[in-house]
């Protein structure tokens, strides 16, 4: 198959939340948020992430760049640049890719025992 | 980047429910249903929320304001105007905004010792 | 606010499957799939649900009404006539109705001691 | 009712991964990432998948038929022409097929005493 983009350029993830606390060994079973990509075009896309807050003026750009024909699975909790992003704090993200991307966010919850999952594709815009 | 609001006008939550008792600290692991919201545009969002019931008439509007570039995650729990919203009943929601808002839905149910996630991207209508 | 119908006429959910065992009390705690809708039009959605297995012919229609300006969340675990539909079978679900719903999918599985959730607004078309 | 192919012909899944490690009884508890696909048309799906990884080139296509008015729930664990997916590696799936389909993305993750469940409609695109 020949290379081909697929997706939106500008996708949003709500329900933005690093739980704080973590049980079970590191680093699989640590409490995580997660922006997972993909870029199926044949061009490397340069992504940049906005994080919203409640109280606070957004920060950002975070920068990537995921590699032609290549998956991505950024955890959020990873980022570090401009700021880290903190545990425990609400948050909303605006990621813009310059090719198409599709754009999947999963959370892992270990505050308890026994690990909690949810995923959702992330919404895609047309801006 | 210059602000740019993103997403729809109006959205829906098809399945609402608080789950009716809680295990673990407050305020984290109160069960709970929540509304994720943002508002990436310049202008304020009103937002209005109309709660739909099984067997009586629709309540609402709740009535909340997004800043501009805010997040906002609302508990359904703490709705309180025009009436509380009560764990164990079954509801839906649709939450209208006068500035495009992209809104995700979350549960955590801590009903058994061990929580239990769930979220999705709420359903955009161009209504 | 005027009544007023939002979503599709035709919606699907492709991965069906009520999980056999439960643990905790019922019926909250009864492991099942549910298909969650809301009707927020002014007039009462007749709504037809279609069940499609791996290794027969599709079952249905299941008759459901939902009135104007209501929610319904509806267990499959509870539907009867034509006939059940059984636990620990893979099926998928097309869900027509008359005037356009919105419909929510969620499963809540109690086979081990603490329950699993997952949910996602259900895939919309235009037919 | 007469056969109606509903859906998208392409579908991408972007949050790809096998936990690695299960508890509980096989095959039912074991952790999976599965696609759950609806041919709800009266001709077979041809289905191929393309699977696409962090730092190396894409594999596939994975071929599946999936008959017409069937439902079709495919672990990616059980995947093996032309090569097994491996557990704990990050991975995006294109899921291609000749007459449209609908494809919901469910993981299963026993690596704990209890399990956690997520879902979400993948994405469907126009291409």
């Amino acid at each position: 198959m020949t290379p081909q983009a697929i997706g939106a350029t500008t996708w949003v993830v709500a329900d933005g939340y690093i739980p704080p606390g973590s049980n079970g060994p590191a680093p699989a079973m640590i409490s995580h948020d997660s922006i997972c990509m993909l870029n199926a075009g044949g061009e490397p896309a340069r992504v940049s992430v906005e994080v919203f807050y409640t109280d606070r003026d957004p920060v950002g750009p975070y920068e990537l760049t995921v590699p032609a024909r290549r998956a991505h699975h950024q955890r959020i909790n990873d980022l570090r640049d401009p700021e880290p992003i903190l545990p425990g704090v609400d948050y909303c993200l605006v990621v813009r890719s310059d090719h198409p991307i599709v754009v999947q966010h999963t959370r892992l919850d270990s505050r308890q025992a026994e690990n909690a999952l949810m995923s959702t594709i992330a919404y895609p815009s047309a801006l």
